[in-house]
């Protein structure tokens, strides 16, 4: 098949013929893919922010947010057939572990993480295990849902944390209204009650974000710790998640911050640099944020059913994978880019 | 009266006679002083490190944990009679802001904090509220529970937030068995389930904290980052307590927490640096943690009454106050210090 | 003044001339009614369902749910003014005892009802408590919002209780689309993420409840529980709450809740009938819910504000109490009814 | 194989020979018992307590609280070797519905539960699969632990309910002193603060309770509800966990239960009659416990490890289990029987 490989770092992707993932195990599945979402963590795994955490071997196959079709099976999946349209949640997760028992697949004892850790779905086929699928309904096209596999469910795992801070007479401020913050916009809306300060660099998301259910939009320039505070009496907001991650975002998000208030973590990239007298002093909470776990994308294909949650995305052929990435790292799209073979 | 009034930064304390505090408010009650607690955050606050945050104008009495006798109070003051012994819960609310009417005493946004914002304890007298206090059983001397208003109750917030992460099979690290350390041993015991592993660079502490109820012992010299790791199969600990609070203890602690862990931070003086790469890839939480509220206090002297917290405590005269703050910053203080008037 | 007294039970209020209520306590409050909401608890003070559990004298004055204006007010009240529009939170709480503290009013160790243990506000004015009240804007009219004080904050109070189990894809079940299920739909659609199925005897107000919200609705009929069964796959829905409380609703909820369901009761006057069996077998949770405390009634009034909650109601003079009341009992109010003097 | 099975309702069991267990799932283990717990369960099972709510087709083999060795596994079983010893969670749940993929796998989909609607283990084999298996240490007895899969999780699961509402300065009422009331005791000590009342009918039950750490204790007789009383100034307790579960149970604790309290339901076999009005004025909880979860399990057992948990029990050879069934009926077995093969 033909798959994007990640061959050395800071270099484009190559496409190449690679041999189809093969069943070696009774629970193994293979994803025809039907879309794989573009995400900023495509772009830190090429530029190596992940090579030390994670260690795994060059190359493999790029790609964590998929969608597709059942291709293959293994003799132990029972409750999937050929052809069953899914939507892949990014895990493979062991399901004997104390984490897994307790349903946190993301921790699990012995994860492996498609795109990151093993082959992903950069990719015509994908191979993953029967409990990281959830089927879709037959009308349901894959590459429209692809992102919430990933984007979806980190904002969603997010927003629930956050949700019950965010009590009517409180405001959260959401930084970054990318894939990820406009999915966020519209869970908030639907989990908590405070009001919502959408903040980007750009005009557009930030109109988007609006349009999705914020109730004001800062731009996030030289003014905005200014404007935040001006908005709370000086106080800050109760809420900050934070979907960029820069050094920029962390040390404003401390100063933006209320006494008592919760910053939550999900972009990355920067480090955060903070006086513990201001982290007592304030009480601050300050919680990462990883990918939400099975059960969460459930839920959030539920809201999704619902029309509570709307995606903004882009389809490109896959052979433009490279194209869209360099696109993503100028800040060209707006949503969420999906990847169709 | 006599009063240590913290005169210039950096500078000793000045001993000298002040007029009495006086009832101006009919909520107000002056508190003959039992004892104060010497905490390391009066040598912050010598040392000028809250100069900036909290603003109080030179001069000032500090001595924020108090315990005495009611000796004044205002007409509107009805829960207590003169020569009531008390214990003073360490700030000053309103009672009628919405951090108030939810039992959030610390956040009051009308807060007065005596020993840091106003004259505090190391004093004849204090000038309190009736909100702040609690009324001791006739046989206790305050002298002997005045540690348990502050150093007490901060331990006790910081233990009751880790304690529903501390499940069976777990291991909580905590750093410093100082002043709240040592209290935090036991109440660990108490709410929570893991074992406990303590840390201190004094081997007297650490045999303390043994006999409180740790389970484990690290010296927290060059090895310590390596021991913990030994004792967790290099995982990590699910939870650190850090009563120190400083640039080491905070990059240290990074080190030694698991994934999924939650860090707790007591102490402060340092700055905490970290990626936010390793927030988001282990989902770590990082919690600061200021004084308990007025139940926090309630619930610690039910523990107290019943046997279950015992403080380990040293008496000084109040004239030597400059001499117990030069012993507490050499390291030489165990436990606590409580100065009688 | 004129009120409304409660002289002897099953028999119809005297509207008479009593004398005004007149400030004692420096804390205390004297509201000149704007608008007193009619509940079927005031029907159930004068059936005398209450005499037995909280034995008040007769006479009294009833009503309590009130909004007005600040008509008098003692020395110790420091955050209103006289003409101040205020909505009044039921109950008079000391502010002193460790429920109080902790933000449970209603669990206040010495609390005063107006209108159930002490006089209430069907008259022209009601003794209170600065700690009863909240302020409105200067173009709220008390008796568009007095409802929010009782029905709305019982409704509130319920609905973020049973929030968290209300997870998308899950089923809530509410009985009765009276004053305070009207309300609740509203609630339900900004606190959690089931899908509502709203039951009543009365049509009208069924397709209220789809106005306000409602994704079905069940006519409470003989049919009522098979059709909930079927809408569940026979297994029941996850939440109910039951604003009727009578026998039937008892027994039939019992029925129609899922294994792991919880059973959230708001109106009362049956009685509960349930096997232990059924309980632990299908590990139910029956909650008991009571009028929401002040800062439920402050975060209610955001979302007032914000336009996320709406009011039916009907304004009457407050001589037609006796009438309205009649009318209530009838099933012939829909949404609430307000007496407005 | 012997095995005691259910012929009849009210009836003996009857010890006869059936074909052994087989394995016929990849998942499947076959666990050689050493030890299976008597439980009140098995009585109400033979008394058909349990005929109409689970259905279960006569003949079969009861007993649902096991431990021992793997005997023969499935294909698919990789987590452990035959001769393991092993402690068995007491349900077969499919680890793939979202109730398994949450943790609760007592709320799994597809349950099966040895014992009570398959074949359990009053036998010398017990098919069950490796999602229920607990690995013991090599020098643990299966029989020593075996009634910690059931009356031990059980306890387990009601008590880690409670301890949140169990804090310094409340009281916890324990009904009920037998096979899950004793660890129950032990546990709160561990995961609550609260002062702990146990209640019995039998004074030597009542002593082990003190001596396990229970604070008070009161007879079971005609006074017990005005000393509750008294204990708590005519309040009531702020939790009662009743492991008895009748008619009289029942009635009195709605009697001693404080305002705002918790009535957790363990033991069952009586009806729950309560007013609405009760539930609501009073805001009372009440609340099913079903089994604790394999976490929960996993989790006791490392109390039991470091010996926070001691168990009282008798053991007796299997094939006296009709005798030992008839001793536990007439309140003779104190602690926990097992049966041993």
């Amino acid at each position: 098949m033909k798959a994007w490989r990640l061959k050395a770092y800071n270099q484009p992707l190559v496409y190449e013929e690679i041999p189809d993932p093969e069943i070696t195990d009774p629970t193994d599945v293979i994803v025809k893919i039907g879309g794989a979402g573009v995400c900023r963590t495509d772009l830190h795994l090429i530029e190596g922010v992940w090579a030390e955490t994670l260690g795994t071997p060059l190359p493999f196959t790029i790609g964590h947010e998929n969608a597709g079709w059942v291709y293959k099976k293994g003799s132990g999946v029972t409750e999937f057939e050929i052809g069953d349209p899914v939507i892949v949640h990014p895990v493979v997760s062991c399901g004997k572990c104390l984490s897994c028992r307790a349903g946190e697949d993301m921790h699990c004892e012995n994860l492996k993480f498609p795109g990151l850790t093993v082959d992903g779905g950069y990719a015509q086929y994908l191979k993953t295990s029967e409990r990281a699928l959830i089927k879709l309904d037959k009308h349901v096209k894959p590459s429209d849902v692809a992102p919430l596999a990933d984007a979806g469910i980190t904002a969603y795992r997010a927003v629930k944390k956050a949700a019950p801070f965010a009590k009517p007479g409180t405001k959260v401020l959401m930084i970054g209204m990318g894939g990820l913050g406009h999915i966020a916009v519209q869970l908030m809306r639907e989990f908590g009650q405070a009001d919502i300060i959408a903040m980007d660099t750009n005009k557009d998301r930030l109109n988007m974000a609006l349009e999705y259910g914020a109730d004001y939009s800062v731009y996030g320039g030289n003014n905005a710790v200014s404007e935040v505070k001006k908005m709370t009496n000086d106080k800050g907001v109760e809420i900050i998640i934070d979907f960029v991650g820069t050094n920029e975002t962390h040390a404003t998000s401390m100063e933006m911050l209320r006494k008592g208030g919760s910053y939550f973590v999900v972009g990355y990239g920067g480090t955060l640099h903070v006086p513990s007298l201001d982290i007592i002093n304030n009480e601050f909470n300050i919680i990462g944020n990883l990918v939400g776990n099975y059960n969460e994308l459930y839920e959030l294909m539920q809201l999704y059913a619902k029309g509570k949650v709307k995606l903004h995305s882009t389809k490109y052929s896959l052979d433009e994978a490279n194209t869209v990435l360099k696109l993503l790292d100028e800040g060209k799209i707006n949503g969420r880019a999906v990847l169709v073979p």
